[in-house]
């Protein structure tokens, strides 16, 4: 192996409302060197997600921030190029959270291989990996959808919201998606099968929400907060389930977004229509790991469950892509092909 | 038996805001006999309960209203004095959904045998009925305190409120009541055994109750909404559980209370803090009956719980003493005396 030079990505200051991209910064970095009980690995993925917003934040939060002058977080499928760690070699393909770098040395902690024989190694990122999981056991553990039943999930073209349908209808429940724009609407209609796909960005969502929904809403998987909360929130029936997995509408606020809905507004009807606001973090869930992938790969085998990727070439293109799934701009699951030509 | 005037009071206006006597209309009635298939019953206990505020309102709800020139829903304890009903007979002591009336003609639905030499008969109405109940599954079921938690309930001297007090501490947890006024709190704490007990009414109820728990919340039994639920959700732990059983700040107001705290936070925590807030009824857990009246009977038996009843004497009593209840003037379970001498 020729000697290479590596790059990386910084967290250079915490951002006031959305990020900016001097709020990051890249930097070439020497290739490290694997020492006893180490191995060297090579990004090929980096998975960019919503939640990184929050780690560039010090608000508390469930998961510590990442300091300023740091690597940003971020999980990755990497290729081993060295190693002196038993069970992992040369050649192998590996999920690992390397952080937005090019190379990192790992003691293996949090790392597993992955078989490039059962999917592409990129969906270890998405509908296999960490989001496909957060839909999985968001929609069936605290959602628990019945047939007949109506499920509504917002940011539904991706990653999350795209399975959270896909396995609605598996259930044989009604799916009604969430998206911005006509080409996602269309998208999760047309190709993911769901019942219907609502435009937030067109207007009277409340209205638009209602007809699609003549029997209310039993489940809502909650990805965005905000008004689309606000539109679901009086179309909710006795007895629904609202697993609330994101906020991204509100993860650049400097202040919390005024709105109309009172906190003791929203208690009442938890109370005369007994509903059930659950919030949850993948990792709350880890002992369905295994469910989870032996049932969302048959689906994917099978035909039964479709994704979508979203690629960015370049580590370097990783902020202002970021900046992009905030505002969201993205479409499918966003994917930064680290190493040139990875498959 | 000779005939005597029955009484029944009926629900004259709906109320604006807090409910006046003139909603309320007192008025004889003959005293009906009961036909084939049917027992005659005199009331001998009715309860009182925060829940009425919503019947009186045509506001949606769980439940459809009283209508207008009705008589007021409400459960009883009653007697029976005729029966053309099997497995009912004269002197037999029955709980039954009455009203707010001296004598009723039942069909036996709703209507089951209390055996008086088990416990008092008033109970049924109280530590051994719908509120002890509403306690037991909203505690256990929803709440799941485990032994070190913390544990807070508002209404704390009151009929579910104190069991959720004393049923936390026989399940491990510290136990935290808030209460309106010194007596009430002294109560809580010297009879009941809680922890602490914090007088909402003495101010700065945040600081207060951030001191009396020092390792947070793990569950809070919800029974008023309000500045209370306020003071409250900083606390709350991760995993926190919330049961929301009740609102009765709210149950008077004609418009939203504004308070300070938005849907986007307390959306923001569940999320971050992956808390549980599900509303519930106590219908909802018909199913736990058996497993309710099994426990809190041997617990009264053995002395580990205790209960107080606030007794009112005669029907008339009965619109102000609701009006009182709503305003947290009672004191322990409230009760009207509506046979005089009953016991």
């Amino acid at each position: 192996m020729s000697v290479e030079a590596g790059r990386r990505v910084l967290l250079a200051a915490r951002p006031v409302g959305e990020p900016k991209e001097s709020d990051f910064r890249i930097e070439d970095m020497p290739v490290p060197a694997a020492g006893a009980g180490e191995m060297l690995l090579r990004t090929l993925w980096l998975s960019l997600d919503p939640y990184m917003r929050g780690r560039m934040s010090d608000a508390p939060s469930y998961a510590t921030p990442v300091a300023i002058g740091q690597v940003m977080e971020g999980r990755t499928v990497s290729e081993v190029l060295s190693s002196n760690l038993e069970g992992f070699a040369a050649g192998d393909i590996v999920f690992s959270p390397n952080g937005w770098q090019t190379h990192a040395v790992s003691d293996g902690k949090g790392v597993r291989k992955i078989d490039p024989a059962l999917a592409p190694v990129s969906t270890a990122l998405g509908v296999l990996g960490m989001p496909g999981m957060t839909a999985y056991t968001g929609l069936l553990d605290i959602g628990r959808p019945q047939a007949g039943e109506t499920v509504v999930v917002s940011a539904a073209s991706g990653a999350v919201g795209s399975l959270v349908g896909q396995i609605a209808k598996l259930k044989g429940a009604k799916a009604i998606g969430i998206a911005g724009g006509p080409d996602k609407c269309r998208y999760v209609v047309d190709e993911l099968g769901f019942d219907a796909c609502i435009d937030h960005r067109a207007g009277d969502l409340p209205a638009r929400l209602k007809a699609a929904c003549p029997k209310g809403i039993d489940v809502y998987f909650e990805n965005v907060g905000g008004a689309v909360f606000e539109a679901v929130f009086p179309l909710l029936n006795n007895f629904a389930r609202v697993p609330v997995c994101g906020q991204i509408a509100t993860y650049n606020s400097t202040e919390m977004p005024a709105g109309e809905l009172r906190t003791s507004a929203l208690t009442r009807a938890i109370l005369t229509k007994r509903l059930t606001l659950r919030g949850f973090i993948v990792s709350d869930f880890a002992s369905r790991q295994g469910d989870f992938l032996r049932d969302v790969s048959a689906w994917l085998r099978e035909g039964r469950i479709k994704y979508r990727e979203d690629v960015v070439d370049g580590l370097e293109k990783a902020p202002r892509a970021l900046i992009g799934l905030l505002r969201g701009e993205n479409f499918g699951k966003l994917l930064v092909r680290v190493a040139a030509g990875a498959r």
